[in-house]
């Protein structure tokens, strides 16, 4: 029964392996004569190593479907990374603990069109998942020198589903 | 006749300036089972100062109107300034070249929605200009202690048309 229940997005819920970008969830500054609204740092980027760069990507991901086998995850141990929805559509960001260096406890939430999420450095997360339709991200990550990936493929999949 | 006509937003054109973030402009890997593409650093964020870190923060923006009266421009010494738009619109990116501390010949691209652009650091540029509706960006810049804004009121405004 290695079943994972989709849960809604929310900044507290998410608080131990990230941030969650998104209005109204950080310092509100008006600028420009009063035409725009600036939420200030809702999240930071964090990379580390020599030649470490933040780099800004683009991400075209193709849809998952539901209920979605969840066998592999993954983390940067060198760099935060941030993703961005641009397509107008649910997806789901997938995290677990880690216990010594294996990842356990998956949680799957469901962001809406208007939540991105910053994953701390060396957080265990499965890959990105848009839902419904192709989907691309806006990527806030690290570029540079050194092994910033590891992998984890689980020996049982884990379902993840509404 | 201070008069800046709207030209198109091309990475050739804007390179002075910055870099565009579009898909199609940079390195793409493929990546998560052929899932996924990486457009990989389209742009590089590029902090400075004592205590500078890249923050993602997402403005706000109200719409202007065109033809586009042009009074102020402004420059962050201590920081790139990435700007994607979020909405679905067009939108204006404005820019000056500098001429010993002041800033001259100024510039306005059109943005499609799938373009945003990397301000290089102590770029003269006009404030966030969304056109037709409010737009949201997702920025990338610098957050930190220091002074990272000047600004320049022109004596004669420009006058911004297609």
């Amino acid at each position: 029964m290695n079943t994972i229940r989709i849960e809604p997005l929310t900044a507290a819920a998410f608080r131990p392996y990230g941030d969650v970008i998104e209005k109204g969830l950080a310092q509100e500054i008006t600028i420009n004569r009063g035409k725009c609204v600036r939420h200030h740092a809702l999240a930071l980027a964090d990379v580390t190593g020599e030649g470490a760069r933040v780099a800004i990507n683009i991400f075209a991901g193709q849809p998952y479907d539901l209920p979605h086998k969840l066998d592999l995850v993954e983390r940067h141990p060198l760099g935060s990374q941030a993703f961005y929805p641009l397509g107008g559509h649910e997806w789901l960001a997938i995290v677990c603990e880690d216990d010594d260096g294996v990842p356990v406890s998956p949680r799957a939430f469901l962001a809406s069109p208007d939540q991105g999420i910053n994953l701390n450095r060396d957080q265990w997360h499965g890959v990105l998942t848009p839902l419904h339709a192709p989907c691309d991200f806006l990527v806030v990550d690290r570029a540079g020198p050194g092994d910033n990936l590891e992998e984890h493929l689980f020996d049982t999949p884990w379902t993840v589903q509404k």
